[in-house]
Formats: structure tokens, C-alpha cells, sequence
């Protein structure tokens, strides 16, 4: 029988984390282990991973966090946060759950660790975002470009980095920032983020709906896919993190693509009648919001250190449909 | 008979606070008014300008802050704060006021901006520091090179400067942190700073007693005198803050020296009798703090907009005989 590791993820009902948790329960992070998996947050689809212990909490309450963090996991995953579009709405919720709670949350470990007399020092996985960054950019954005964020959501992310980074270097955690592209195609209804239109475009036209393009097809950005985001996942947890020396974030590979591009990699893999159901509406709020963000990037230190991305939109679509697609929408799209 | 403009000095008990109430008690801010000076410190030093109130108050305390931007001062410069050697020996008081507490003011001020129904957003100056960069350094620093903190009191002062750069992007204040440089030479007792020695050596032989020189004479550093710091914070007070767009962090002018150029300095102005007070005496952990500190910077966005420093390091310590040395000690040095 082998060793049990305790892994905690927080933000676990979401559907990152969901994804993560089921891979998880497939493939232990480390051989030879099993994962005792806890997963934390405000409410859980059906269907989380059988075995793994559910904490329905808001990551702000300290009582559940703590009681989670005695067990001592040896690795977290964080990603609990209010989205872009909210945090830009809603100021306080914002900055209390982006900010403040992990604040209290590193602290919260940093008390397992001095009560364990310094030897507890888990592995804490941050999901931060390219939102840290604001424009003017070059036309490549390479990993000196500094964070200098035009939204409440990236100064509340790159806030974080800095309070993981110090909790880091004084060795009270053992932390890694990956700042994830725009998970796109996400699964699912859409949430509040600006940056939903991204994936309701591809999503939607496959499930036989029409989508609102709010923006020109000539916006550029920065994608990974779901199944990627949980490959990055992984590997910020096994990773090595003394070549990170202090500079504990990371810039994540990504496809860079056009809306253009985006609609012709669905064309190829689904044909001109799905393409048909994108109707252009441009929102100047929204537009606005995706001006203001990143491109493209030269990712050379994560891609040093192993991170993959997909290798085209057109894998990201297909990576869609593998996973996500109901099996009577894969199958109208087969027989069109 | 003139306006009357309140100005909150928020750390206005330190040393740069009460050169700039003085001056302020002096010179208005704005040419015509009358300068109502609050100072809030933890404690005072005698010989505060005469009008000036003094509120004796932890800046962590809600009460006495709420209470004193009540009166909702035009003019909020902030420099309370745990120095750097304190703040990396003391994990908890350097999170707690270096960053906590910069959250719960700028809070309270967006509670008097909205209680105002918008109409109050007052300017807060907001002193910052280089520590908020970390090595490896380019040669010279330009404006772009990105902060990455290596010490907790650098990280918590990039935290802030992202804080109040969303507060002013969200139009609750109207921010502007100034990234001082060393500030040399200080005047009366050593603080808790690491960098103490820089002015230790200098201060210490001009009043005729032995300093302690911990690091090699290579080390080249940046540096303002007091009286600099004073017109930087003026200057940031009145600046238009149109032109800073959303990058509300400034590099500021300094000078960049040697140990051994200040020790030139210092002997060009008082002779080799004071420089031999000077004592080597190297300090394995105080290198290696300073080891990590940037050493020259070219400010062209500060000097676009009029921040104007020393001329160089023998007028730094020409302005701290001119303004604090006791008169008995200049009269010896001149005797000599």
C-alpha cells in the first residue's frame, strides 16, 4: 500500500479546480502515492472526484481554513478569487477576497509552520494572471516586463505575488505564482469575467447556440486551455523551485491568436455553419477592458523549466470538445 | 487674510516629518493659503512648528486616523512606517504597518470620499522606497526595470504602491508614491535601517566621535540629503498627476556614490582629522543587505516632471552642516 499525500486545493469547486481534482484521483502528483484530496470552497457541482473529503467554506472564514491546514498538506493549490469583471465592479469584494483573504490565508500557514517548529513548509501553488500587467506592451511581453496593473483584479493578484515571494524567502512556504494565460475554451455556462467572450465564442456555436462577439476580430490574446492549465498545475507542484531563486512568479507559455484566428481554427474543426452563429455585437466597455491587455508573450524561464501549452488554437478547440463537449453535441457536429 | 489648506502628516514625528512641517509652517504648500498642519505620529520630539497639532496615535488605530480625515485634509503625505533592518527582523510589525495598516488608511479616506458624495479626493504622497527593486541590476536602473522585492519591507512598500495606484485609478484619492532614495545624510541618532552606517559615517566624524564603516569602500549607493526629501515630497504635493497616467510610482533623482567618494567628500569638506574617525570594521550581514541594493538609477520621468536632487554628495553634506549640525561642532570644524 503506498504513502498517502495530503493535498489541499482552495477554490476546489470551481472548474479549474475540479478539473485538477479529478486528474488528481486519476494520477497521484507524486508515483507511488495516493492523493488524499480536500477541496474548499463556497459550493460544489455534482460529480467532484469519489474519495475526495468536500469543505463547503468561504476561504475569508479562518475556522475551516485552519482546520484544513492542521492535516498539513503537503502541497495547496489557491485559487480562490473573485474574477476580473467583478472585482472591477465590485471594489470591496474585491480586494477582501483577492487580497485580504489570501493575506490571512499565508498567514494561516505560516502558523502551521512555526507551530511545527519550521518543518512544515508546503508547496503552495498560487494561480495569478497576466492581468498584473498593463499596457503600453511591446509587441512580445518577455519575463522583465513589469507587473503594472490597470485593474483592481491585477493589483490584487500582483499584490499576492509579493506576499507569496516574502513568505517564500523567509521559509514559512515554499511558493510558485503561475500567471495563467486566459483559460479558454472554459467549460460551462459563462461567468462574470470580461474575458468570457473569449471562450463563449467557440463554446457556444459548438453547442448549437449563437454567441455576442463583443469585440473587432482583430484583437489579439493570450490562451491556454483547460487541460493545459492543469498540466501547468501539476508541474508548479513538483517543480524545483531553488532556479526560481526570489522570483517566485512566473509568466506561463500560452497561444497567441487573433479573434480571426480563433474563428477560423472553428471553421476547420467545425465547419461554416457554427461560425455563422457568432454574431458580432461590439461593446465599447468591453473593448475598452481588452485593449488594455496583453498579447502575446516570450515565456522563456517557464518554458525552461517545462511548462507546455497547447500547440495551436486548433488544439485548444479539440481539447474542448475531448473533454468537455456533451456526447449528443460531438455527435451533430459529426454527422453535419 | 488667506485660505486655509489642511495637510494631514501622517509619520509626522520622524525626521523627514518634521523638516517638512517646518518648511511647510514656513512656505504653504500653495502660494496664498495659510497651511493647517496636522502631524500624527506615535510620539513627538520637542521643538514641533508652533500651530501645528500633534496627534499622538498608532497609524494602526482606526479612530484617530478616521477622526483627522474627517477634516478632510487637501494634502496627505504618508511616511509611517517600520524601517527595513526592523521590518526584516520583526516578520508580523512589518506586515502589520507597512502594509495592513497603508490598506486601512486608504480605505478610510475612500470612506470620506464617499461620504463626501465624491467630491473629496485628497492628493496622498506616499513615500516609498528602491528597496522595492532586487538584484541583478543593470548598471544604471531606468524607469521600466521592474520592482522584485528582496526584503519584506521592500515587498510591502510594492504592495502599496500598487494599493494606492488603484485607489487613484479608481478615483477614491489622488495618489503618488515617490521611491526615495537612501536618505543621507540623517540626522541625530542611528535608526534600525540597514543603511544606517551611510550617514553614520559622515554624521558621526563631523561631531568629533568614531563611526563604524561595515561594508568595503567599493560600495556604491543612491542617496538624497533631508533637505532634498523635503522638495521631492513639496514637489509631489502640487504635481499634476494627469501626466503619470496610471503608473503613479516614481524613481527619484539622487546622487550615486561611493563609500570612498563620500569619504572624499567628507574630507574635502572637514579634513583628514574627521575622515580618520571613521572605523572599518566589516559586517558579514549588513554586506550582504547592501549587496542587494541598487546602486544608480537614471529618474527620466521624475526629472521631466521637475524632481530635482543634490548636486552631488559634498552638497549633501554641505546641507546637513547647513541644517543640523550644532552650531558648537560647526564652529569646531571651522576652527580647525
Amino acid at each position: 500500500m503506498g504513502t498517502i499525500e495530503n493535498i489541499l486545493i482552495i477554490g476546489g469547486g470551481g472548474m479549474v479546480g475540479q478539473k485538477l481534482a479529478h486528474a488528481l484521483a486519476r494520477e497521484p502528483l507524486t508515483p507511488g502515492t495516493t492523493s488524499a484530496l480536500t477541496l474548499m470552497d463556497l459550493g460544489f457541482p455534482p460529480g467532484s472526484p469519489a474519495g475526495a473529503r468536500q469543505i463547503t467554506a468561504d476561504v475569508s472564514d479562518p475556522a475551516p481554513l485552519r482546520a484544513a491546514l492542521a492535516e498539513r498538506p503537503a502541497v495547496i493549490f489557491h485559487f480562490a478569487a473573485i474574477v476580473s469583471g467583478q472585482a472591477e465592479a465590485d471594489f470591496d469584494l474585491g480586494w477582501a477576497v483577492n487580497h485580504m483573504a489570501f493575506w490571512h490565508f499565508l498567514e494561516a500557514v505560516r502558523q502551521e509552520h512555526l507551530a511545527s517548529g519550521g518543518s512544515y513548509c508546503p508547496r503552495v501553488v498560487f494561480t495569478s494572471s497576466i492581468a498584473v500587467f498593463g499596457g503600453p506592451y511591446p509587441e512580445v511581453i518577455d519575463d522583465g516586463f513589469p507587473p503594472a496593473p490597470l485593474t483592481s483584479y491585477g493589483a490584487q493578484k500582483a499584490a499576492c505575488e509579493l506576499m507569496l515571494a516574502d513568505f517564500s524567502r523567509k521559509g514559512f512556504l515554499d511558493g510558485i505564482a503561475i500567471r495563467l494565460p486566459t483559460i479558454c475554451v472554459r467549460p460551462g455556462k459563462p461567468n462574470k469575467a470580461a474575458s468570457g467572450f473569449f471562450s463563449g465564442i467557440i463554446r457556444e456555436p459548438l453547442n448549437g447556440q449563437e454567441a455576442v462577439l463583443p469585440v473587432g476580430t482583430d484583437v489579439r490574446h493570450w490562451h491556454a486551455s483547460p487541460a493545459s492549465a492543469v498540466g501547468f498545475l501539476r508541474h508548479a507542484a513538483r517543480l524545483d523551485t531553488a532556479p526560481l531563486g526570489q522570483r517566485r512568479a512566473l509568466n506561463l507559455p500560452g497561444v497567441s491568436c487573433t479573434v480571426e484566428e480563433q474563428i477560423e481554427a472553428l471553421r476547420a474543426v467545425a465547419g461554416n455553419d457554427v461560425v455563422a452563429l457568432i454574431k458580432p455585437q461590439p461593446d465599447p466597455v468591453i473593448e475598452s477592458i481588452v485593449a488594455g491587455w496583453p498579447r502575446n508573450f516570450a515565456p522563456e524561464r517557464a518554458l525552461a523549466l517545462g511548462f507546455r501549452a497547447d500547440a495551436d488554437f486548433r488544439a485548444i478547440i479539440e481539447s474542448y470538445i475531448r473533454e468537455d463537449l456533451a456526447p449528443e453535441q460531438a455527435q451533430r457536429l459529426r454527422l453535419r
